[in-house]
């Protein structure tokens, strides 16, 4: 999930200087017509220790008129407090129809404390994180705008600005504790995170090492948000008078694709060498894995053209053929379609001891569909919680969940859809749609880092794969299948 | 929630067959239009062992078409299920749009029955509850129908069935068997439906004991669900020709407050004596429960004129004034209509040690708002969960809740208004209002029924109060709030 905060977002100073001020304008503008609604907004700022959330606090005041913005910073109970049910207090600091209330710190911030320092085990937990989606929804339900912002920094990052920071007040640095905190704490809000995500109520993950990018990315949700409501509304009234704005831009910024070196190469001899060692292993893996009953599911995505299928192949070969099943998700069929769009991706899940692999999958949702507007925006938004949900299913049932994203650049896809025009036997790989889709290379870019940003969990990862090497994507693939699988299975021997 | 299921409702044989034939022609009728829909059915037959879940199917597969519904029993799981993820086989099951699943046990069969017989334990049974929220609210949002159905019979009604059927296979009835699974199950039953109840998926208890009235009302309950969605749908079409259905009604039924004897009095002597003594031991449970920084929150609701102001005053005699507060719900105030509407009794929960009364209170929401149409039908609907999640936080936190509902009969509260009109201090209490509510007297009725199988739970029960006779509604009411805080206590100490 946070790996798409750690890619190196950032803006020139000359870039923020032309960004905030369009975002003060609307901002406000947005503001004021909000004053006459329903609706309370309700912005959460959270995130690592380090990364800046009162200077983004300030920044909001700063952005936004004062009359009508409360903003609360929950820091230890009060007496008072302490003496009330824990939610009293949040209740006490909702803003009322019209009005925005920051909330620095809130209820997130509790139930990860004590889970992180084992005042509260897991289930403890997971019951506190359903209470606050009953919450939220509740407050949702009832016209409430809530935004969620986690503000994320890389480990290094927050290092370096922690120990920064105190060198400053003259004390030393504490590099080990620093580091320690950030592992106790990055895997309990995630879960947090993925927990309390649900179709309406989103988290936004912004990444806070430059602070240009930080506030004005966070400038830029909270306005679009108050925007979409604001043009629901008038819709809902009939009233055409609110023109639809305009998306406000933010420069264009790295995504998490642009982390895959694609330099990555090997030789054909080690490559022959490297292949045969990890397909040898994988066969090994495959059949003990049959032996301890634990099931396989392998997920292939990529650009069209990205050596998906001979990839598929080259793990098929290392595999007996009793142990594994390939689909291919094409277009759905009649069947399929009368269905909910999981169900037909349930129906392959392997027996216990079997490999199920998929050439493309459920991610067609929030990739293809999404890009192509054949599911509405509500529809693929609420595909993330949905897809994260099916896949715990799996994962509580032992089964071992393997995500390829096979990247390769655009002038190395062009290289490969010509070959395929030339090449006789290659021509039926080849369509009109492969070179329409190719247009949407930067739609489709997005729609990839939200898929990384909302499903690569700890439990069920994306690897994204350097793929203009065909030779190299192959062996790392297979390696990191072999890898994810003798975890699993090493945990039970 | 099940004590409503537990009052006497029957059909006779004709009023029946009337009503069998109506149901017949238009389930049909609605079975056909949702043909070409895209709303799967799925209706969820569950209830207690010996209701005659097996019957009703019977009868739903009479009344409805062949085509196009299909059974699904989930008996024991086969090897094949087993081998794969829990939910794999209810996927297998999923009806496809326009064709209706009855399922016969189902996703809620397994936690039940694990949890009863203590192989899940309490954390781990709400997780798959949560679960459960998670697949019935992914397949309504894909436009499924879910209608959850349970079937109802009080403990004795069981045990008499269960005797009669072992009788008829010549083998003994196990009556101390029969009471036992009775009482294991139902606390269990109970929290798996309070916590999947929700807005768009709630829970229909059925009193199974009269057959006719089972199956009447079953299928008069998938008739209104089905016959409410075509007329969404049309509307959402603009399509006017779809006539606005009018609702199929059952023979007048008694309701839960039904079952308060109105009969019940005290002498004046009787009542003086058993008064002190009531408030005597009331006055020391408060005293104690402040040393144990336990808050008591009392809930008083009831008909005009039922005596709830004299009611509370005998109790707030008997406790020290600088331990209470009443607090009286009236319209709502300017900020109060700016906020969610439980959060004017969020914000006077007591402190610990504390006592909080209040003269009607967030149960206004579905009873005179949803009488008055003061709130749309999905508010009002909505808020019976929004409402036990309130008091679970409350019961968490170790707060004790006491609900108590005052009946009064129509002649009794006749007689109290006229007698109001006459007396020259007591006029400012009765207005034009209190007479035009007199006239809604069954509404109200319908409403109270429905909130109590809502809301009276385990931890936050209802105590429905013979009003009719002031004195011992006076007695009961404080007897009834000495033994729940006294339990409470007890426990602790």
């Amino acid at each position: 999930m946070f790996e798409v905060a750690e890619i190196g977002r950032k803006l020139s100073k000359k870039q923020f200087r032309l960004i905030a001020e369009q975002l003060h304008t609307r901002l406000l503008e947005a503001q004021f017509k909000l004053r006459d609604s329903s609706h309370p907004v309700i912005i959460i700022v959270s995130g690592v220790e380090g990364s800046g959330k009162g200077e983004v606090v300030n920044r909001l005041n700063e952005w936004l008129d004062s009359r009508g913005i409360e903003t609360n910073a929950f820091w230890d109970e009060t007496d008072e407090q302490a003496m009330r049910p824990a939610y009293w207090r949040f209740w006490r600091s909702l803003p009322t129809r019209g009005n925005i209330g920051i909330m620095f710190g809130s209820w997130y911030t509790r139930p990860i404390v004590n889970h992180v320092y084992n005042k509260i085990d897991e289930a403890e937990f997971e019951r506190q994180l359903v209470k606050i989606r009953e919450f939220e929804t509740m407050l949702a339900e009832d016209g409430a705008i809530i935004i969620k912002l986690w503000f994320h920094m890389s480990r290094q990052a927050v290092v370096e600005k922690l120990s920064q920071e105190a060198e400053l007040r003259k004390t030393a640095p504490q590099t080990e504790k620093y580091i320690q905190q950030y592992d106790q704490f990055l895997p309990v809000c995630e879960q947090a995170l993925r927990s309390t995500e649900q179709s309406r109520l989103p988290w936004h993950i912004i990444e806070a090492t430059d602070r240009n990018y930080r506030d004005a990315c966070c400038g830029e949700i909270i306005l679009e948000t108050l925007e979409t409501h604001l043009e629901e509304a008038a819709n809902a009234k009939g009233d055409s008078r609110q023109a639809k704005s305009h998306k406000l831009e933010l420069p264009h910024q790295p995504t998490i694709l642009d982390r895959v070196d694609l330099d990555l190469t090997l030789t054909k001899g080690k490559y022959l060498t490297e292949l045969a060692q990890a397909q040898s292993k994988l066969n090994k893996l495959a059949w003990q894995a049959r032996e301890q009953r634990k099931s396989i599911v392998a997920v292939f995505e990529g650009w069209d053209a990205a050596g998906k299928g001979s990839a598929i192949r080259r793990v098929t070969q290392a595999v007996d053929a009793r142990l594994f099943k390939v689909i291919s998700t094409a277009a759905p069929t009649d069947e399929e379609q009368a269905h909910h769009y999981l169900w037909r991706f349930w129906r392959h899940i392997p027996l216990a001891g079997y490999m199920t692999i998929y050439d493309r999958s459920w991610y067609g949702r929030v990739l293809v569909e999404r890009v192509e507007n054949f599911a509405r925006h509500d529809e693929w938004q609420r595909a993330y919680g949905e897809i994260n949900h099916f896949e715990e299913h799996l994962v509580e049932h032992g089964i071992i969940i393997c995500k390829f994203w096979i990247r390769i650049s655009p002038e190395e896809q062009l290289r490969r859809f010509q070959e395929r025009q030339e090449i006789p036997w290659k021509q039926y790989k080849i369509t009109d749609e492969d070179w329409r889709n190719r247009e949407k290379w930067d739609h489709y870019k997005d729609a990839i880092n939200d898929m990384v940003a909302h499903t690569s969990t700890q439990h069920a990862p994306w690897s994204l794969i350097s793929g203009d090497d065909k030779k190299h994507a192959r062996v790392e693939i297979i390696n990191t299948l072999c890898q994810s699988i003798a975890t699993k299975l090493k945990q039970e021997t």
